[in-house]
């Protein structure tokens, strides 16, 4: 079983990182583009076969590892 | 209109990172992590109004700035 996990800051925190990659591709002469913002994308191979399980124990993970909960959000995706 | 990407190593390219989280997992008494894999995911807020113009565009910056394409794969997501 597969968990997609997408850890994204939150809306008001500022991301130089994204900042840096939209001047980036301004300066490469890529016109309209508003905004950036990145984030990370985490793919876990999980043995458990409980969807509803995994789901809990990916969550437990972003709230002790993955994730820094003051500024990110996480978002679980289960695929089989 | 807004475009998200995500860009993952290759198959058979080593991810140290994720490594390096499959084993803070372990540490952590998380059992069943059978492998980690740590990608990048960007989000473009674009002034485009044409979903295949959009994703070309987004494509052309992808194989010119935000993916390295030797070991690294992107995939783009257009949203309204």
């Amino acid at each position: 079983m597969k968990a997609r996990i997408h850890i994204t800051l939150k809306n008001g925190v500022l991301d130089p990182q994204g900042k840096a990659i939209q001047q980036a591709l301004t300066g490469l002469a890529f016109d309209g583009v508003e905004e950036v913002r990145q984030g990370k994308y985490i793919e876990i191979e999980l043995a458990a076969s409980d969807t509803e399980a995994a789901r809990a124990q990916v969550a437990d993970m972003c709230e002790k590892l993955l994730a820094n909960t003051v500024i990110e959000n996480y978002d679980i995706e289960i695929v089989a």
